[in-house]
């Protein structure tokens, strides 16, 4: 029973692919100005945040949580217009509907695919569930290079194909032309992600009358529910089905239940957020924009792009950590994000810390 | 665009035996006495709920969760004594836990062992992962079968073997000295589930010292948390570094974490329910043991396993529905399990009611 026995074990019970792996890094953040996670940084008024403790408080936390979790769903239904033709799946954020999908379809000879960069759970969770994974590099827009997303489903024909709209991280829409055509092409399900969907105009729920091989992926997290952990798929019954086969029974617990329904009731608080960020997102845009020394991207996200072209972008990245600004560095995730960093929007007051730090390193 | 079309790719992508499952089917409960799911029912005294709430206002719903969940952690170590030289891996209930494990080790050729009956979710997450399952029956006292399960050790070397101990539905301990003796055989790991631990002396933490292949599984389920979907798993580090890289990395949300810490602070509590529930549990078990036309097992769990030797099982399970009470049937998930019902053990006044109803039924 020494070090050594279990590390030999550890070796040949855990997967290679596996252990090869490194556990997801999530930096330490207190007391720091969060600019790296997508978070809504407003928080709700005084009076509904006692009306939400007041529905806790009826909550009975000895008893397993409701399974179908029905009240969230009508909710979810209500807020986002879904039509009843169409299931919902619920899952602890997208990260479990990803792992339920993924499993769904894992079996010799599967692949996903997903343009890079995009969300790094793409790929993670197929490694997870033991399922091929293909990334296609995005054009020099970081619009989706369609020719090298057909030909792969040409020859691979993969059972899932992930497309984030808009895209993490580089925060642009994908053209809904070329989503079409890839739903068109693909003889597999296409799960369009719009996890940024309240920061933008388009919505793709449409795409579900259209072709019987999408699903609409959504969260809580990035209007301001992040500590909930709630997201959803939208689809027909016939994929969703089989899906809740793999949904584990009491997945959604009694308090995100209780949440989701009071948050959802009480929905434009949230809206009312979701457009302030988005003019806060245009002026952050703007003053960066007007910084030398950077290279800034449009966004339909609540983040923006952010490239710092005349510095090491380590620098930059450490010296905003001094400042107690956490922003994310991008750079060595893939080859067209060098020297990126990506930034949340956040309050005025936020983003003016965040653009007095950076006017000071970039001086 | 048509029925027949979704049917037909459903039937090409989704995976055959995944569409040979049906979902978990939870019964719905509302108004009635349930006895069916192993939930505590004693709440919280005001003043304790009250305290709960006051922490819960502290809340910030709008940022992600804290990814380790540290604090979680230590109040589990300090009320389960857990030993600074083991880790804690927190999941969504043991179930998410069992996943883990499953993804963790699931590759070609390797199996999971579990005797039978015991937890279904070791088969069902089984299959989710792709991984063979081999079910042992226990022997005629419901106790493992040492030689049976030694010998598909020394066939199929399982890289992972739950025991549940005590164990559900049965509600009986194992020999200790016969899961020594499965630890010292097995070449994979061992999992000894103490989902039930808190209503029995027994506890199995120890054997993580004489064993580099035991990890011993936990929840707050039973104990008056199952709402919060609370699971954890403690082993050696080795291990758990491991299976910390399958884990999704905000699997435990905000809301769950800030109660289980506060309910960890106050856990003499939940102790003083659990000790309750012994009480209640003998009582239970011998009125029920005076009633004709019923075998009751004697129980280390929260339930008890009934067998109803003189009417069709079904007729008493409706009878029971139909008096408002809800219980579990077993008659048909096992050949040994085969006129059986399992009954949670509750207060006085809800085990009254069963006692009532099953009197009248069963005269």
């Amino acid at each position: 029973m020494t070090q050594q026995t279990v590390q030999r074990r550890v070796e040949r019970l855990i997967r290679s692919d596996i252990r090869a792996l490194s556990a997801y890094n999530v930096p330490p953040a207190t007391g720091m100005v969060k600019l790296d996670a997508m978070e809504n940084p407003y928080v709700w008024p005084e009076a509904v945040k006692q009306a939400w403790l007041e529905k806790l408080s009826q909550v009975e936390i000895n008893r397993y949580p409701e399974p179908q979790a029905q009240a969230v769903k009508e909710g979810l239904r209500k807020v986002m217009g879904i039509d009843p033709e169409f299931d919902v799946l619920l899952g602890n954020g997208s990260d479990e509907i990803i792992q339920m999908l993924a499993m769904a379809i894992a079996a010799e000879g599967q692949c996903v695919l997903a343009p890079e960069p995009s969300f790094v759970m793409y790929r993670m969770i197929a490694t997870f569930c033991r399922i091929d994974y293909v990334g296609v590099a995005l054009d020099s827009r970081f619009d989706l290079d369609l020719a090298a997303m057909l030909a792969v489903i040409d020859a691979r024909q993969p059972a899932l194909i992930f497309l984030s709209q808009p895209n993490n991280p580089t925060g642009n829409l994908f053209s809904v032309e070329k989503i079409r055509r890839i739903a068109e092409a693909s003889t597999g399900l296409v799960v369009v992600d719009e996890a940024y969907t309240a920061f933008t105009d388009t919505d793709s729920l449409h795409l579900l009358n259209d072709y019987d091989n999408v699903l609409i992926m959504r969260t809580l997290s990035k209007v301001g529910l992040a500590g909930l952990r709630l997201g959803l798929l939208v689809g027909r019954p016939e994929w969703l089905a089989e899906l809740e086969k793999v949904r584990l029974p009491y997945n959604i617990n009694l308090l995100t239940q209780a949440s989701a329904v009071f948050a959802l009731e009480n929905f434009e608080v949230l809206q009312q957020q979701t457009q302030q960020l988005r003019v806060d997102r245009a002026l952050l845009l703007e003053a960066l924009q007007a910084m030398p020394g950077l290279q800034v991207w449009p966004s339909e996200a609540n983040f923006l792009l952010v490239k710092v072209t005349d510095k090491p972008v380590v620098e930059i990245h450490d010296g905003l950590k001094q400042a107690g600004v956490l922003v994310k560095k991008l750079d060595g995730a893939h080859p067209s994000l060098s020297g990126c960093l990506r930034i949340n929007v956040s309050s005025p007051q936020e983003n003016g810390l965040l653009l007095a730090a950076l006017g000071s390193l970039l001086n």
